[in-house]
């Protein structure tokens, strides 16, 4: 391309968020949503499903750093994970440093768009070959309903309720996810952006209120996600992501990370005041 | 219009942030910038200098609780605040709720910012009728330099280095701010995006590690700023802002805020590892 090639992110009617694109690396079309990869100017490899920003290479440590490490160092012993999306294995590669953890099964409900980030963005998906990590291309939610297996912690990794990814914002799957979630166990999900989604982070919320111990929310900032602030939801059978945080394994584990540390950690927990007084009654702890 | 109306603020060279608007309310070029304010679809009214977004009424609140609130719950006795740039009038706004601050002196460069959002944002500049007010439509550079005051609090609200705000950037700026500064004053300044202003970023924090006693960086995350998050840098000549923060004034300031809170105040100043990282030389606590 020698003339200007951008990519422009919609965002609901009023908001658009465009990058400059050295080329478009893969583009198709899978039963369930448009998958690309392009290269972009500023933020190296990026994706987009059904033209909303998945993941960039220069911001993706962000969001991976918080979905993985939040939950597996409060839990002591993180054994099993499930990941249900996730299928640019960058939540994975985070949760694989974990030397505790023994098993990682992917569940992806599209192939395209594994197959495309492991060709084209390695550096999220290269884990994936790891031999902890099962892959299961199907859907998430039927998954839940008919696996005999526990889970020390699950990651609902997933894009937002529009496509594919509809049903996991249920109550329906969140039973399910509940019922196969071991007795300490942890469960956290993209929960959306602060800001543009308040009613659909509140239902969320609501959710995990009515079925789990303790239901959290916490904070993190992507610089390629629109209106910034976004969010995790944090559930649990009883762990409590601050009181039963040991900020020492943190520096024991010997990891290092780029956005991650014991003080992020807790702080990703205060929340400002609009969102404090929209979910007071939602959040246990 | 019956057409589609965006406006679009280009950021480097490789990002793009559109936002619809319904109508055009004021376009001006004063000697220093080009001025706008636009009514958006979905962030409500907006000023943009030279292309670039200041304030939405729908996030200001952000940018403008955390600018001011930090110090002015941290500095026992905040009498006379001086505010440099601010020409929207939010940080004025916010600070004027403190009910111990007795005056406050804004210099902003450029009169037709202020005049725009008085007439079409009172939102945030409404305040400026207050009688604690005083206005000075001058250089701030030159002001700090001949002022026989002393103040409590300074606020260096200003735009980006590239247009008139670029002086505000250099060392010796900040040194006419320390010596106008009261023995126990502090001093916060617009601190650039973490994420692609890093090198500005480290030098202002360079700058003010060389001139004070106290060097931080806290972070906040607007909605219509690029790369989300964004910060403060926060100097003082010994108020430390955790440990000289009394979290009850807060609550006893019977202030309602909807971004700022006491969590929020002492979360700001977890820095995420890779700006650890760059700044850790240059914070001085």
């Amino acid at each position: 391309m020698y003339s200007q090639l951008w990519v422009e992110e919609q965002y609901k009617e009023f908001l658009g968020l465009r990058y400059k694109v050295d080329k478009v690396l893969f583009s198709g079309k899978s039963e369930f949503q448009t998958v690309d990869v392009v290269e972009t100017v500023g933020h190296g490899r990026m994706l987009l499903n059904d033209g909303y920003v998945m993941v960039t290479e220069r911001d993706e440590f962000i969001y991976h750093d918080m979905i993985a490490h939040v939950p597996l160092f409060v839990h002591p012993n993180p054994l099993k994970v499930l990941i249900i999306g996730g299928g640019d294995g960058g939540t994975a590669r985070e949760v694989l440093r974990h030397s505790k953890v023994e098993s990682v099964t992917m569940v992806e409900i599209d192939k395209m768009v594994t197959d495309a980030c492991i060709e084209f963005i390695p550096k999220t998906a290269a884990c994936l070959s790891d031999p902890r990590v099962t892959l299961k291309f199907e859907d998430g939610v039927s998954f839940v309903k008919k696996t005999a297996e526990k889970y020390d912690v699950i990651l609902v990794d997933s894009t937002d309720p529009i496509g594919p990814a509809t049903p996991l914002f249920n109550e329906d799957f969140y039973r399910d996810v509940h019922a196969i979630l071991a007795d300490d166990g942890i469960v956290v999900s993209q929960g959306e952006s602060t800001f543009y989604e308040a009613e659909m982070q509140t239902k969320l919320m609501q959710i995990k209120n009515g079925l789990f111990d303790i239901s959290m929310l916490y904070q993190f900032t992507n610089s390629t996600y629109p209106g910034g602030l976004w969010a995790f939801t944090y559930a649990s059978k009883g762990l409590h992501p601050i009181r039963d945080f040991k900020a020492d394994r943190v520096v024991e584990s010997g990891l290092d990370f780029e956005y991650y540390n014991a003080k992020m950690h807790s702080s990703a927990f205060s929340l400002p005041t609009f969102v404090e007084k929209r979910l007071a009654h939602l959040i246990k702890e």
